[in-house]
């Protein structure tokens, strides 16, 4: 009977999900029947299903979203466009100007930019015609949008959503669709003052959204790449032992060596020396002493790197922002296009938390990457039919966390958030005024006031004011017999109840006056 | 040698367009062969082709949008972000929230919901998991929202792209991706108030877009049935009978009962008497009248939409719209989800126009429609497990049309747009003074006055002029040795080439000043 049990369990489930509640009399059928009966049972019961499936009519739908995607509902909404017009304003300050690209892009155009992340693109089906592919971040369309255009100097911002076939962790604000706020500087310029803007900007936004503390780690491909070629790592290895050194702020370097030994096939030696270079971070004074490094030095692109390091330390100094900003040499961003300096900027928890985390043996201090970007110089390039090379700096705000974060401190403090801008309900305490409250309404509208009415005919006064309560709706415009003979309005405050006549013809300008005050 | 001149030909353009510049080589080896050696021919080109193609080393790009899309220049993003916020404006005047949703959904959620046009529903690839599809509107999804959690009263606002595999006519504005400003209130209410609403809403907005006049027809979709019912057109017809009469905006009155006829399989006297009501509008009047009719008035439905329609009218007399409203028995919009009242609004191009165009026999007045949307009490109910209903009504505005006008008189009115807001470039005169401007433009930004710099070391004052004149940045500050010897900063004005020295600790409020004045 196992076999069997497994089976009507499997059913079981297929009718509860298909919303068909004849339970009782299939159990029936199908209690103490004899083991060779099984055969016809399981037929009578096909059947059966068949049946009630097409008799049912109504289709059932599961009710959800795509995995790893969310709803935003209109609190959710406030919270996001706060933190929208924060980003925006910092992007326009920098004198950036703003772009668009369509959600899919040839699936050609993403082909080969994202190393070893390209299995994560979401493919379109093929219904005739080109093969699509969602765009998995806002560079590569940006580049792509270069080159097609010949645009070779240009500051930009775009804010949009981009789609990873990742593994969600939704409660920590990963997802499948997500927002990235780039900002990038496009154009052939002198070393590093694009990119010091690139980390003044992630500095002004991250002081500006005050989410607690955060640090901006710096590092450099070249930097990487000359590490990698003094250690001895064989050239066909560098990316792949790069995407092992990004884990370093995961997971000890004990396991990101077992990687590199183990998976990747580095002799024991080679990764010890990667792990003197990796475990070091400082500020200008490092790049300083790499520079006189005996094996690094033999490096020419690491030299470059380094001096690179140093200029930009210098500039992020004059901007006033260089005591947020680490030149850690683990960090390693993954993706294939970057050439140049790479940032990370992370939260870092205060210390309470930490010292609780500690205790129980959690991530330490960073809650993960809230914004990331870097140097691309040869990506355009790609693009051109000439290979010209349009040198580009950028970097991506990645909000999803910081809603997360915005989110959950809205819901502790039991703050009440609005989601209307509504200044005025016009309502009526008496039956039969509609006309008058559509009349009115519509004056209010034509003079720019944001208004309400309730869209019933007789509405009653309590259920206008208590609406007005839970909406948040300040004021109340009262008319009724009398007020329409006086040619007057009541004006009802809602949180003071105070109410006062008010002349219809002054109405509109006293309705401004108190939204002002408030 | 047809039949190879073709063959070559096409192959002319596959090495064209593989950017492989052989192309006297191949002529050579082409011209005067034989026609029996034409095989050969074809295998070496083909290995030649296949050589090339290796060889080559360089992947080389097609350089475009997916078909029907477009990329959205600073210019046109100007003019994008000035018709949005004029809609989202009138949005929150009515006092709606907004909300997002996921740009796929299951796609099984989309399944049934919009009759013929399903076909044009863009299908993500099987990559394992879920199955997706594209969202074709922001009703369908918003439906789902409803039913998913719970919510029976909503007024909100969702502005959001959509996706059809539609055929793209982009100098018209019609895209296979394409933006959607939708309003809808759902909730049990008194008829016709919110719907009355809706349209008043549409009133507003174009009114406030400038875009010439506009004509709002409406129907209602029981009218629609009513009329077939008594016309005798058999129930099963009622669907595909409808999307023939949608026609009738587009063609004249002969060819539309001639699908009717000839495609879908109506009798001549069946369509004929269609054809005596598709040909009526007017307005409350033509209302009374129908109420009167002596067929019309033996459908239960059509009176009941009739009867909302006389009420329809009297509401928008009390808000002032009903001079832009037609009631017009020829509109019927295609998706299957509309249950009462439907609208589309049109622009009418004016009389000048309108002239030139008869006289060219040519479309006669409408440009298209710019927005449009109904009543859809039963979707919400095709969601919920226990058939909850909540009735719901709606208008989406169609901005690409809107995006296109306005382009076209951007450019015909040759306005220069700013893409930036940046009040003012922190400039040298002199060389090594990158420091200097570093650390103004910091203090700058520190007080929220949007400043650029010019990435370079030591730029020429006359370039850093320029960009000023292409970009439209009103000042400039200009600092040298002197200036910072005095404590001062030179701001001249961009427009007029007057420069005053203004103390560096009236600086911000100076420009902040100045930039009030503009």
């Amino acid at each position: 009977m196992n076999k069997f049990g497994t089976f009507a369990a499997k059913y079981w489930s297929g009718f509860i999900c298909n919303g068909i509640g004849h339970h009782n009399m299939i159990a029936r059928v199908m209690c103490s029947l004899p083991n060779e009966q099984v055969t016809e049972a399981l037929a009578k019961l096909l059947e059966l299903k068949a049946q009630l499936g097409t008799n049912d009519g109504k289709q059932t739908f599961v009710l959800k979203t795509p995995k790893g995607t969310r709803d935003y509902n209109p609190k959710q909404m406030a919270i996001r466009e706060k933190v929208f017009s924060t980003i925006i304003n910092c992007f326009k300050r920098h004198g950036a100007e703003t772009i668009d690209t369509p959600v899919f892009e040839l699936k050609e155009t993403l082909t080969g930019k994202y190393g070893e992340d390209s299995k994560l693109i979401y493919d379109l089906k093929d219904q005739g015609g080109e093969l699509l592919s969602l765009r998995y971040d806002l560079t590569v369309p940006f580049a792509r949008y270069l080159a097609m255009n010949k645009i070779t100097n240009i500051k930009r911002y775009h804010i949009a959503k981009v789609y990873r076939r990742d593994n969600p962790a939704m409660t920590r604000g990963r997802y499948r669709e997500f927002y990235q706020c780039d900002f990038d500087i496009a154009g052939q310029y002198d070393p590093m003052i694009p990119d010091a803007e690139c980390l003044k900007i992630v500095h002004e936004i991250f002081s500006e959204l005050q989410l607690g503390d955060f640090v901006i780690k710096v590092n450099d491909r070249r930097v990487l790449d000359g590490m990698f070629e003094v250690c001895g790592v064989p050239a066909d290895k560098f990316r792949t032992i790069c995407s092992a050194v990004d884990k370093m702020d995961k997971l000890p370097w004990e396991e990101v060596k077992n990687e590199m030994v183990a998976e990747k096939g580095l002799s024991p030696e080679t990764a010890d020396k990667i792990g003197e270079y990796v475990q070091l971070n400082g500020a200008t004074e490092l790049a300083d002493k790499l520079l006189q490094d005996d094996k690094l030095s033999q490096s020419k692109v690491a030299l470059e790197g380094l001096a690179d390091m140093k200029q930009l330390f210098e500039y992020l100094t004059f901007l006033g922002v260089e005591d947020k900003v680490v030149f850690d040499l683990s960090l390693a961003r993954g993706l294939d296009y970057y050439t140049g300096v790479i940032y990370e900027a992370v939260l870092v928890q205060n210390q309470a938390d930490t010292q609780v985390q500690q205790i129980e043996h959690c991530e330490p201090v960073g809650v993960g990457s809230v914004a990331a970007g870097g140097r691309y110089d040869d990506l355009v390039g790609m693009f051109d039919p000439k290979n010209r090379k349009v040198p580009c700096v950028g970097v991506s705000i990645g909000i999803e966390r910081i809603f997360s974060i915005m989110e959950q401190r809205m819901e502790a403090s039991d703050q009440k958030v609005r989601t209307t801008e509504t200044q005025v309900l016009v309502a009526t305490a008496q039956k039969k005024l509609l006309e008058e409250r559509l009349k009115l309404v519509g004056e209010l509208w034509k003079h720019g006031i944001k208004a309400e009415i309730t869209y019933k005919k007789n509405p009653k006064l309590l259920n206008q004011l208590q609406y007005c309560e839970e909406t948040g709706i300040p004021l109340v415009a009262i008319l009724g017999e009398q007020e329409l003979q006086d040619g007057v309005v009541k004006l009802r405050v809602v949180s003071t109840r105070e109410e006062v006549a008010v002349a219809r013809v002054n109405l509109i300008e006293e309705i401004k006056k108190r939204s002002c005050q408030s």
